[in-house]
C-alpha cells in the first residue's frame, strides 16, 4: 500500500481526534488511576484509542496494533503494517491543565519504520513525517535542528530522572542551559524536533517514544536506550533523544 | 490619577513591547551573560526596558520605577506612582525557545499594589487587574482557581529547588501529582492564575514576582517567602504562589 494513503487515513483520524479531546472539555471526565496515583486513564483515552483502533482495521485489515490502554501486539512477529498508538499523551496534563498533551501514532511496514505523527492537541498543530520524506509541521517542512552541545540547549526531563540522581543526571542537568518538563513525552519530543531543546530524557513506554523516534530519526537527531537496552525492542526504557552532540556528552557523562 | 488611565497607557506599551520582541525573531540578537552562563540578558530586554522606562516617565513624571535592567529605586521611598518592571521574564526561553517568555509590569500607588500586567508575549494574551477590579485573560474575567491540595495538583518550580533539596524540595515534589519546569516565572504566574497548577516556588527577583504577587493575591491565591523574610520589601528571595491548601501543607513540609 502506498504511503499517501495511509497518511491520509491517519491525519484524518488524528484531527477528529483533536476534536474529540476538545469538545470534552464541555463534558465532566472519568478519570482512574493505573499504575500508581498519578499514572491517570480517562473515558477520552479509551474512547480515542477505540476510535483509532476500529478505523486501522476497518482501512487496514491485516494491520496490528499496540496501543497504551488495549491491544499489545508486539512489532517482531508483524509481517504487514504495524501501528503503535497513543491516544492522549500527558493525561495528567490533559485533566489539570486542558494544554501539554498530544496524541501519537507510529507505523511500520514488515518492521521498518516508515511514518510518525504527534498532534499538539490544543495548538492544532500536527508533526508528521518519516524516513522517506523529512519532518512536517502541519505544511510547512522543518529543517534539521543544528547539532548543539549540551551547554548550549535546553533538556526537557522526567522528574523521576533528578529526584533519584539515576545516571548521574543532576550532573547532566547543571550542564545545561537549563532543564524543562512539560509532563508530555509528545510535547517534549516536539520541542526538541524544533531544535528548541536539545534533547529528552525520561522513562518512557514504547507508545510514548515510537511515533517521536521516527520523526526525530528523520531529522538526524539520535533516539537511543541509555541504559543500554535494544531501542528497537519496543518496550518500556529510560529513552534519550538529542542531537548527536549532546548525546555523546550526556553517555561521557552517565559513565563518569 | 484614575486606574483606568494608568491601564489604557500600560496595555497600550505591552502590545508594543509584544510585537518588538516577535519582530526581533527576524534578526539577530546580541546575547550577553550577566550573574551566570545560563543568566542572559539581550538587546531586546534592553530595548523594551528603554521603551517602557521612557513612555512611563513621560505619561507619569512623578513615578519610580524599579527594572530588571537599569533602574533600582525602591517601593519604600515611593510616595506616589511605583513601577516594577521586567521587559523580557524568561530569557532563556526568549533566546532558545521563540516561546514560553513574557513581559510583566506591577504598578503601587503610595505604596499599595493596584495593577499587575503578565503578557504571554507568543500567544498574545495579557492577564492583568487588581485588587479593586478583578483579574482578566485580555477581555475575559478570571475566576479564583479552586483551593486545592497538594496531592491534587501540578507544581511549577526552579531547578534549583530540587537539585539541592532546598527546604524539603524533594519530598513535596513527590506529594504533588507532578512538577512543571517552563523556565519563566510569568509563564508559571499565568498557570497558576488559570489554576492549571496548584503553585509555583522558586527563587525570585522583585521583577519576577512583583505583577504576578498582585494578580495572585486577587484570585485568592497566597504569595509568600518561604525563607521567612518579608515578601512586601521587593527584593530577591524564594517565592511561593499556591492555593491557600497548597501553601499550608508545603509549610508544614518545609519545617517537618
Amino acid at each position: 500500500m502506498h504511503w499517501e494513503k495511509i497518511d491520509e487515513k491517519i491525519k484524518l483520524l488524528m484531527f477528529e481526534a483533536r476534536k474529540m479531546a476538545l469538545e470534552s472539555f464541555d463534558t465532566k471526565l472519568n478519570i482512574k488511576t493505573k499504575s500508581n496515583r498519578n499514572d491517570l486513564v480517562t473515558n477520552m483515552d479509551k474512547t480515542i484509542e477505540k476510535f483509532y483502533i476500529d478505523n486501522i482495521k476497518e482501512n487496514f485489515p491485516n494491520a496490528k496494533i499496540m496501543g497504551e490502554e488495549s491491544e499489545k501486539d508486539q512489532l517482531k512477529n508483524s509481517k504487514d503494517l504495524f501501528f503503535v498508538i497513543d491516544p492522549i499523551d500527558g493525561t495528567m496534563n490533559f485533566v489539570k491543565e486542558k494544554n501539554h498533551f498530544a496524541s501519537m501514532i507510529a507505523v511500520y511496514d514488515h518492521q521498518k519504520p516508515i511514518l510518525g505523527y504527534i498532534m499538539d492537541m490544543c495548538n492544532g498543530k500536527l508533526y508528521w513525517g518519516g524516513p522517506n520524506i523529512g519532518v512536517f509541521e502541519n505544511y510547512k517542512k522543518l529543517e534539521a535542528p543544528r547539532n548543539s552541545k549540551l551547554e548550549d540547549g535546553l533538556l526537557g526531563m522526567g522528574l523521576p530522572m533528578i529526584l533519584n540522581d539515576e545516571f548521574n543526571m543532576k550532573e547532566i542537568a547543571k550542564q545545561t542551559s537549563g532543564i524543562r518538563m512539560y509532563g508530555s513525552a509528545g510535547i517534549e519530543f516536539i520541542h526538541v524536533l524544533k531544535g528548541e531543546t536539545i534533547g529528552y530524557v525520561s522513562k518512557l513506554h514504547a507508545w510514548d517514544y515510537a511515533a517521536g523516534k521516527i520523526l526525530a530519526e528523520t531529522l538526524n537527531l539520535t533516539v537511543d536506550a541509555i541504559d543500554g537496552s535494544d531501542i528497537n525492542v519496543l518496550s518500556s526504557k529510560i529513552v534519550l533523544v538529542a542531537t548527536k552532540s549532546a548525546q555523546a556528552q550526556i553517555n561521557q557523562l552517565i559513565h563518569a
